[in-house]
């Protein structure tokens, strides 16, 4: 029997239909296009001229900027989405209504290796990855114009990335996003009625009946109740921790060893799937202890929105995520 | 510059950065994989009996229910997202909330033809497809039990097509799906707050503008102000009418000329791309003149959601309307 079930912290709803899954040419079996690389690869060392003047790296003692030497290596992005200087003007015309978007846009490249895959990641990469994750976050926190951060991963053609070349992408923008208010009020709510973090409920809740959990340490990684994608995975910090940001090099170093686990098992049941990921930290400058709990989001992309959803703004989802825990947690 | 848009209708959110059009491997011009068709096809006419039995057809006089004769054909959903028996029994658990899914989902199959792309169809052929969408839209919402119907299409591999032969699929749920309330929630806001139509004022505004336009006959096409995808299009009757089924004789006569012109104007300039479209009509059992102005929105799959979109909830448009309908209304 199909389900319709709603997730308490995002507030979306899904359409759990497994039945859907027994479609003669259903889609999670589809190989990703391969992306053909264009010459030169602009994220390669050698050709650090290619991209705008780098604004932070990880780099060997006496390797100067925009040179080779680094392991992690951050520029704004060429193609920007939003617009670094100038003023947000508001603008009504009618019934419409607009403002310039302001916002900083920026290219992690998160190898000097040409690696296609954060499964090739070692566990000294990723905590590389990690740290520059964070320096960016609180880089752009500490500009007072942003109130939003979003770092966003696109790997595979068909989960959007146009590059090759391991590389993440971080947003920071003047305004929140109506679904981060939403999710922020929910949450506040649900401290406020209860006492609790609705965030370290769900975690509490998971472990106790461990039908959706596929690793526990100190990270959790869970198929969330109601996923929008087949094999959508949560990682989230067991020990309430408001945001990513936080992590300590003691933390850092089990976040890098639990990912590069993860990715792991993910290839080895998914065999390197197309997939986004994003990274939802508190917003810049709320209180430390807010009732907010970072989440790393990690959504493969096998099966895809289509008419229904546009329409819709619900989500049919043909893999029970009961079911995609289990494949995960015994991957053989 | 990019600017932030705000839908007045949907509530979206849309970033139009044309800057990300100027990337060297953008995704508008990737060639849509071909779907091979599974043999043989199930919905050519001598295979009736690889569908469910048929709800409805437009056929021959003298022809037999599931036997060739036919020119649409609707089916249920050999494999349904939502269960069409029994009650929606909600459940909770902690902090998670669940539905049965009860629905109905049917296939609406348009020509039996063989034919891939809606553009193939004829007048006569638009003609037909629209009156089955008028009948089956008026058979389901004479169901009580249905609160919401949404037709769609999907058409090609990259908008979610599993099959190739043309068709549009129809949802019926017992439940208002949230983005449904809030779009009926503005409209109502703007009916009384204003006196208006928030949808005959969007249509006479941009009629005055002109910026936005395809074509304006007894019917609009135009590019929304802020769209989620590059040369999105919304069809509107020009003189306000609630519901898809209100149309007669004779507006489905123009419809369907209007709909077959243009999709031979989207195919001149776009050469058949992987689209979706869907039908927002008043929610059955709604006032005859109520808030609500049915719509079309046609929505070719050329950029695609990603990291961003689903991260933050709003959306990357490389392609501003004004620059999209403009390419649409002189299609060289």
């Amino acid at each position: 029997m199909p389900e319709l079930r709603h997730d308490p912290i995002t507030g979306r709803s899904v359409i759990i239909a497994s039945e859907r899954a027994k479609r003669p040419r259903q889609q999670l079996d589809r190989p990703d296009p391969t992306l053909k690389e264009a010459e030169p690869c602009a994220f390669c060392p050698g050709n650090e001229a290619l991209t705008p003047p780098e604004v932070w790296a990880l780099r060997k003692d006496g390797t100067r900027a925009d040179q080779p030497g680094w392991s992690v290596r951050v520029v704004p992005n060429k193609y920007p989405a939003l617009e670094s200087s100038g003023a947000s003007i508001a603008k009504k015309d009618g019934i419409y209504e607009s403002a310039s978007a302001i916002g900083a846009h920026e290219v992690i490249i998160e190898s000097p290796e040409h690696l296609a895959d954060m499964g090739s990641l070692n566990v000294g990469q990723w905590t590389d990855v990690v740290r520059a994750y964070q320096a960016r976050l609180v880089a752009l926190g500490s500009n007072l114009r942003w109130r939003y951060l979003l770092l966003y991963k696109n790997q595979g053609e068909r989960a959007g990335a146009t590059l090759e070349h391991v590389h993440s992408q971080i947003v920071a923008m003047a305004v929140l996003p109506p679904s981060m208010v939403a999710e922020l009020n929910r949450a506040q709510t649900h401290r406020e009625s209860t006492g609790r973090c609705v965030y370290c409920e769900m975690i509490h809740s998971e472990r106790a009946s461990e039908r959706r959990v596929i690793e526990s340490q100190k990270f959790i990684a869970l198929c969330p109740f109601a996923p929008r994608f087949a094999y959508e995975t949560w990682v989230l910090p067991r020990s309430h921790t408001a945001a990513f940001e936080q992590n300590t090099d003691e933390t850092r170093a089990d976040l890098a060893l639990f990912l590069r686990d993860f990715f792991l098992r993910l290839n080895r049941v998914l065999d390197r799937p197309p997939l986004n990921y994003v990274i939802h930290s508190q917003p810049p400058r709320a209180e430390a202890d807010g009732h907010f709990h970072w989440r790393m989001e990690i959504l493969p992309q096998l099966n895809r929105a289509a008419g229904f959803e546009w329409g819709s703004g619900l989500w049919m989802n043909p893999l029970p995520p009961e079911e995609a825990a289990r494949l995960l947690r015994d991957p053989l």
